[in-house]
């Protein structure tokens, strides 16, 4: 038996949460789950709609990798375990994990909402408690993709692009991007929690679309209540849920 | 058997509501119930899922508490009844019992519509008969909680700044606010049917939204109009339903 | 047994499909149904869940009721048949079938988006074959009701300012009109026809309004277009559906 | 047993899978499949719910057929099976196989906010990914048909002003129009194909719809981004899904 089954398994479940929480479209969204211990990421064979996946259809793949000198970059010769050929965006999440030291979890999705504020390359600014209980400050947006970072490794560079919006973000704290004219890359510990947090980002956009819709000019969180909200969930000294 | 038996739920049935009526994500709202003659509160415990909620989690508060000298309010220390820890809004709902004297329950929502309108800051005006079959007049938005404020007892304060939005304003004629930068908070005389305000204030911040986006300047219902739907559902004459 | 029977069930199979159309929140919501010949309304009792409605709750009162020298409408007296109240609704529908005298049955519903174009008092114009296909012609907006009509006899003016709206309209032709201030009537030959009048109100106002926010001075539909749709579903030489 | 069996239960499936996808109302909407090789077009009978609908109901025409010199065009002179009348849309999908010649599915609905679009008589700019793998560039939008036009012979010219807007656009990489004031006609190589781009028109129309409120000037995609998800999908080197 596989020993990467449990993984294969959350990740499997993770895929299949997406349609659950009415967040992608056909098959436009992917979950990766990392074990950096063994240092592999599972992720979802590309195209396979979500009602018929299992676990054994989830493809294991090498977190070391990356493209060779001529930017090629072969998806079959990192694979470790699975028939099928992983996502189209596997590049993308390999790199983002090589980035993110602490993420365990990478969610991408075309999730309505959240995707209209990709493509008008607008960032998400936090103007209420919904979005401060799960982002520490505005959701950013990157610049677009240049035409020589498309032509050298699309997927690989895509991830780049996040990276570089990220030199002086915590990832840690601000666990989604969105993409210029594309849609939102998101991520967290588990597979379970970032596809919570990519619902949080989709009905986030839709409150804050209306707001800017019915009053352009209308104004942030303070800090202090963005402090308070965010520390109250997730810091030290959190005091919400159950211990 | 407990004494708080029927209470809890009630509170449980107004608190699984929430989902069937659609006016809540994730775990984002909750409702309490207040027994003034055993001066007791009783309400949803943090962070917990509604399908999975049943009458014995809910939490079982005194209605008399309140922050000490150094604005700690110890929850536990309050508690009567309840294995679970009370929501992390308990303070707000115990504030809001002893300021507005006749309200029975408390539910409070990030329901989408509603939410936009309280990121705004802007109050929704009395535009329609669906209104004013509802509430008495413009649902107000509260000032922004100041930092202060947060920084003396966040939630405890936060029923305070409603308080203070209603001292024109007859909680029972309106019957619910729009916290500025966080969501609605709505009451009414049971469970059951604050839940229901708060879903016909989502609907009406809704159809309100849209009108406005078709006609900023749209105007409000006259006030003749406004007494006439009001009154033929709530006055000493009201005509509406069965008797 | 009644002689009302089979009217009493096509009254109660209409309004219960208003809930199944999407077309009602709450008890926003009523059809009426007409009986010329015996010069009965059949109307759906106040305040009660569709749900639970039967036929035998459908309300049966003369058709050729009006308020009295003091604008009073006891609505106990005009009744024939059931126990339960009628709509408070139900001058309103009264006096439809007294002005217009071919239709046989009216649906009012408070349908968010035909709500929000009577919020605005905007008329919803014709601008695509969707329209055409169902109205012959913009669906007109009243004027507010005044005052004096509201204190004079609120439900039996409300479709006095319809019927004035109307003075130069065929109400065969544009089967449907959005009350100022309040929400959209509509009628047709029969209780099933009607609520499907008003569902397609409702989804056209949709189009209509998201139409106009891309492009606010979006232009009609010519008239030879609206002629040759409406014609195609309505005229002598029909041929659209099954013979 | 008919030659056309498998060719109906395509057609009949394809046309449930409308209400299925959540892309028509009511019964705007109708999917046809070409059969080259025998030289015949399935479609939906008029007017006849989804629901209802069985491989039988299919009618089957022949395709070469046009309106005869004075413009008249009897749709059951040109029946080869079916006792129903075909969609009173017969013509414009007859003209559409006729003009392009590699397509083997249309599909037309009345889907709202692709219908929003036709109506404002604007197209659908690329603006992001979604688009770009389904569609190489601009949805456009076709000019009003004239009077005369609709005069002469309305479906059939319908397809005439579609095949007008298609002079300098390849039907093959751009598989959509959105015909003004009416709402979008696609197609594909199957039926199944078909629908799916049909859906994905919708989702795209409502996200592009969102971009643009958001930011009216948002800019579309680069050339070089558009090559690269249409070809990553679309082209000889294709490759995304499984092989």
């Amino acid at each position: 038996m596989s020993i990467y089954r449990a993984l294969k398994k959350e990740c499997c479940e993770a895929n299949k949460a997406l349609p659950a929480r009415n967040i992608v479209d056909l098959t436009f969204g992917n979950v990766s789950i990392v074990d950096r211990a063994r240092r592999v990421v599972a992720i979802k064979p590309s195209g396979v709609p979500y009602e018929s996946l299992v676990p054994n259809d989830i493809v294991i793949l090498r977190l070391d990798a990356r493209p060779d000198a001529n930017f090629q970059f072969d998806l079959e010769r990192i694979k470790i375990e699975g028939s099928l050929r992983p996502s189209s965006d596997t590049p993308t999440h390999i790199r983002l994990y090589q980035a993110f030291g602490d993420i365990g979890a990478v969610v991408h999705t075309h999730s309505r909402n959240a995707t209209a504020y990709s493509q008008a390359g607008l960032p998400i600014p936090c103007m209420g408690t919904t979005h401060a209980d799960y982002f520490y400050g505005e959701v950013p947006v990157t610049r677009p993709i240049a035409p020589e970072e498309i032509e050298r490794h699309y997927e690989w560079e895509t991830a780049n692009v996040i990276v570089e919006r990220f030199e002086d973000l915590d990832p840690n704290k601000v666990n989604a991007v969105l993409f210029h004219g594309h849609a939102p890359f998101v991520w967290g510990p588990s597979g379970a929690k970032a596809v919570e947090t990519a619902f949080a980002l989709e009905i986030i956009a839709e409150m804050t679309m209306k707001t800017q819709l019915l009053k352009p000019d209308a104004m942030s969180l303070s800090q202090a209540q963005l402090d308070k909200h965010y520390l109250r969930k997730h810091g030290a000294n959190a005091y919400y849920g159950q211990r």
